[in-house]
């Protein structure tokens, strides 16, 4: 057994940046758990059809593996152009989408073009927590304004935020994580003509949700709206990493000097094409687990929790009187939710029928002993 | 045909970082032509055994790609670590590696973490010329010194830069592209010494030369030394997007502050795997590039082309009396190779040998007519 080279230092030893002392990396606990509710993944695995398409559509690429990928990706936005099309009704061309290695390096490079030192970026919090930390990576001022009490948008107060410190970037979260409502369309707009700037409508559950997308005023707000999305929810497709946006065509433009080059391999380019070659099989179980969270909703309101209304596939509730242990007490029962940090809640994903089963079973053994009674 | 939603504005329009104005997008053409030589891409295709393996392990992985990948990539480092202890000799473990979607990504996480705003980043120019791309996508400061007439390091020089300049991070590129010369290893751990922070050996190329690794130096000099490197040339993997480095594993947790959570998909870990696999067969073919390297340089020589000394599959010639006119002239003769904006000069890539004849043949056109002659 030898020393590992260079074991003899620590983190504080190093010239790390001063904004990253002491923090800790981001991430959900990846523990074994025979139920996993806790990261929002869809938890339909995907088809034998699909598995093949993808390992056959990676084989044919993989012959030409020593070159660089395309990279621009234009048959891969081109087909997410005619997917997005075809779910907002609005005529998305190539040059209006843009991809990367999930949606987190969609916003980083956002911010890194239209953030950065000297510019700011608000959120209306409690929202996706990578917001504030992609801001801390690029340097942008993080401005964390409000939610309501019961999660929602207060719009006055928004565009009262809005108005009094002129953000370069705002980030709209519609459905919300880890609350879960939308963003009323009418809202939406009128945030946008408040905003200053770029505004950053994250989309990620948009397909769990009946809202119309804020691709609908890319249009009429074209040096503004920004509409980023995922395949990791709806399309179950959350280890294959795939993110994209749609904006004007200058907003690409834009990313295209900040994006590394050849940034997205061949073979996931070929395995999200291949995925979206499977949506309607995929997106058919999206009807499934909204079916599903309708369900989870009622029942955890007849066991007496307070369930925040949701758009998505997760649902935030309490009251807990502590919320850290009631999360143990999931787990030790095997099942894995997540702790968002919010004062007296928990935010479960929408499982499969027999995992929210599971959960619900122990959730009604808890409600008559860890939940706050007013 | 409806119109571009959005595509009434163009990038000026844009509230872009002040810092982006006026640049334009990285990239080397993509241009479909016989002879690629313009990229430093492995001309070896994969084998049939390295591709069927790659598609049946992102078969295997696809069957759960609906669930997140594993965010530290252990299995993947824990592979890499045992590929560059023998390489090198130095005993590297798991924690003393890190994985990125290609070395790019390596570098930017790498600025992110020890450069950005009120810091500075030091390259020795001509030199890979993203190194200040992302110092600047970074906003780290970017310090170019020099190299000499010949394009090899003048020690004592650089040694003075550093002592003047103090940069937070030095960059060192060996073997240096697009020159082709490594630095010698004990000019390395003279230019180490005197840095005060972070210095970066970007070996790329590396698996070219029979020069010591940098990663030598890392028990030394754990604060400081970080070694980069790509799958993207020996290991033909260019279209896989696998960057690495070796560093003490201090560094590697200073990493993950900044590392997008699952930055890297399951099929690029699983196909990384494969293609680690396979390294025997793969590798077998640097030692083909590097004979035919030596057989261009040889016969550049013959043909009166300055040409200068390379450590890696890729040779910096000239000297042109019109070096972009002669590209195209190279180019119109069906043989793509790079004109990296270097006075008289252009690079060409090592290529097969048919490929490498073809290249010859225009060099013999050319040599009468576009050289300077002294």
């Amino acid at each position: 057994m030898t020393a590992t080279p260079g074991g003899q230092i620590t983190l504080n030893e190093l010239p790390l940046r001063d904004n990253l002392r002491g923090k800790s990396p981001y991430g959900a606990p990846q523990l074994d758990v025979p139920v996993q509710l806790n990261t929002n993944e869809n938890p339909h695995p995907p088809s034998q059809a699909l598995i093949d398409d993808v390992a056959e559509s990676v084989r044919a690429v993989a012959a030409q593996m020593h070159r660089y990928p395309d990279r621009d990706a234009v048959a891969l936005r081109a087909d997410l152009a005619q997917y997005l099309s075809a779910a907002t009704g609005v005529g998305l061309k190539t040059e209006n989408v843009w991809v990367a290695n999930g949606s987190n390096e969609i916003l980083q490079q956002l911010l890194q073009a239209f953030g950065g030192p000297g510019r700011t970026a608000m959120g209306f919090v409690p929202s996706y927590s990578m917001h504030p930390i992609i801001a801390d990576g690029t340097d942008t001022t993080w401005l964390a304004a409000k939610r309501a009490a019961d999660f929602s948008l207060d719009i006055d107060y928004a565009l009262g935020e809005i108005a009094r410190l002129a953000p370069d970037v705002v980030f709209l979260t519609s459905p919300n994580n880890p609350t879960g409502a939308s963003i009323p369309n009418g809202d939406l707009a009128a945030l946008v003509d408040a905003a200053p700037g770029i505004v950053i409508v994250d989309e990620a559950y948009a397909e769990f949700s009946d809202q119309p997308s804020a691709a609908e005023l890319i249009d009429r707000y074209p040096a503004k709206v920004v509409v980023s999305r995922t395949m990791s929810k709806a399309f179950a497709f959350a280890g294959g990493r795939l993110g994209y946006l749609a904006a004007a065509p200058a907003v690409v433009d834009a990313l295209l000097l900040v994006r590394l080059p050849y940034h997205l391999s061949v073979q996931t380019q070929a395995a999200a094409r291949a995925a979206l070659r499977h949506r309607a099989e995929t997106l058919a179980g999206v009807a499934r687990i909204v079916a599903e969270r309708d369900r989870v909703v009622a029942r955890l309101g007849e066991l007496g929790y307070d369930v925040a209304p949701s758009d998505a596939n997760f649902v935030l509730f309490g009251d807990f009187a502590d919320p850290a242990a009631s999360w143990q007490r999931y787990l030790d029962d095997g099942v894995l939710i997540r702790d968002p940090g919010i004062t007296g809640r928990l935010r479960v994903t929408i499982g499969l029928d027999t995992e929210n089963d599971a959960f619900l079973r122990v959730s009604e053994k808890l409600a008559p002993t860890d939940l706050v009674r007013l």
